[in-house]
């Protein structure tokens, strides 16, 4: 498959959204998701793959190799090579009652991954696409699941100006619900104080934690020379966030950082999880009180 | 001079603060940094330059050339074509007396980007060096003023654990004053939200405003396809930041955007104001209250 082969999935699944996401959660939106992720795999079984030496614990990791360049590192135990596309179409339309989170997880990581490695592979410098694929398909789940679609700006309520801001994600989930602030990254650095800081101004804004925040990520990957790979936390700063900015609610990973797993454990007990429990906690979202885990 | 000489000025710069920026506000640092603007200086008045089309109402950039590359935006009025090293050296020892707050910010403004131009037209994908220099160069300056040398950690009180975490610089200006927070970015864009996000931390961790919070900033310029050059802003954002997130004592530009010097006129009132100002203002730095301007 070609460069422009993967350019012309992405530019269909895109122009489907064009006008201001007009419906992220709807069908046609499963539909493209699922031909770009096959059309990306079956690329990726075309090709060879090389080991990476691992400094994560109990954690194994593969590049793909094409012409000389090579892909971001790939979780062994969550990547199926050969998915199938009504496995892929069931859970991307979420319905996954009965399966297990792992097994949710394991399928989200392999869409987002086929895609990813694509791109690293046949085309040059393309920061960007990886990060709209991870967002749409994210925003896409999220979306359907809560039944509403989502705003991208929000106004400010002042006593003197009329003011609107962008935001990441925002939903509406009508009376008697909470709303939700759900950033997506694929991965976080430095650059994760943002979103403590924007669920600050939501808190601000509208009350406390009338905005339930709800972090999803990808990986906190750092390859170094194509020969091993590592893990980069800062879970220190994570605590400071969440003791002083704001307080996020959950934060969703596809391959969770060993460093972040345990910040449950101590205070300010941050809910780090993988991304495929969020389905059995959809209610806690919509009806958990300001102190409410 | 070639791009190695330029590499050379830089890392004597740099060498002389090994060692956890052991004496930033020390005078060979003085010496050091009028010694790389001079020899920056001297090659650009062997360059010819060309004038932008600038969107900015009230402001006129220039561009310097050499071997096919170009510079980033120049604004005539504030650059000194020809600083003399003892104007400079006056100036960056923060020997102000007398001098008025726009000749010390036109001084301040040549001498970054003196060494800016240089290494855009000398080097190829440097972004780290130009902002480090800035920092070098505005830390001394107002180190130098305080009395004190910057930390660049800082523990985190909590009742469990023993954490410090990186900041930017911070001061501790000894009893009865206050304490200094002072980010230090080229240009803010997007990026902006963690200079607040951070001083929430402190707020937290320290009491509301036991840390003076001043961003100091370069300027917001976007140059486009070396012809026309606009100012990128966000003012309402910084708005909602300061209204939730946590407040800013003050803003320093040596280039002021035009949309960011209005805001210290409605509220929430944030105070942006032309770096040579700084040196009338550091006894409120050091002594206002928690609600005081």
């Amino acid at each position: 498959m070609p460069a422009k082969m993967v350019d012309k999935l992405y530019k269909t699944l895109t122009a489907a959204l064009s006008g201001n996401l007009r419906d992220l959660k709807g069908d046609p939106i499963t539909d493209h998701l699922v031909a770009t992720v096959m059309g990306c795999s079956s690329f990726l079984q075309t090709l060879t793959n090389r080991p990476l030496t691992s400094f994560v614990v109990g954690k194994k990791y593969f590049m793909f190799e094409h012409n000389g360049k090579t892909s971001r590192p790939v979780n062994i135990a969550l990547f199926n090579t050969k998915p199938t596309a009504a496995a892929l179409k069931k859970v991307i339309s979420c319905d996954v009652e009965g399966m297990t989170s792992d097994a949710i997880t394991k399928i989200v990581y392999t869409a987002i991954q086929s895609y990813c490695c694509c791109t690293d592979l046949l085309k040059s410098g393309d920061q960007k696409t990886p990060g709209t694929f991870f967002e749409i398909l994210i925003g896409h789940m999220v979306s359907k699941s809560l039944g509403v679609n989502p705003e991208r700006q929000i106004r400010v309520p002042t006593l003197d100006l009329d003011i609107t801001i962008p935001t990441d994600f925002v939903f509406d989930l009508g009376p008697g619900k909470n709303r939700v602030h759900l950033p997506i990254k694929i991965s976080t650095r430095e650059r994760v104080v943002q979103v403590w800081a924007h669920q600050r101004v939501l808190d601000g804004m509208h009350g406390v934690a009338r905005f339930k925040g709800i972090l999803v990520a990808m990986a906190e990957m750092n390859k170094q020379k194509d020969i091993s790979v590592a893990e980069v936390c800062l879970p220190n700063q994570w605590m400071a966030y969440q003791m002083y900015i704001a307080q996020m609610f959950r934060v969703y990973y596809l391959d969770i950082p060993t460093p972040y797993l345990k910040l449950k454990e101590t205070y300010p007990f941050i809910q780090v999880k993988p991304f495929g429990d969020f389905f059995s906690e959809i209610d806690k979202i919509e009806k958990s009180g300001v102190g409410g885990a």
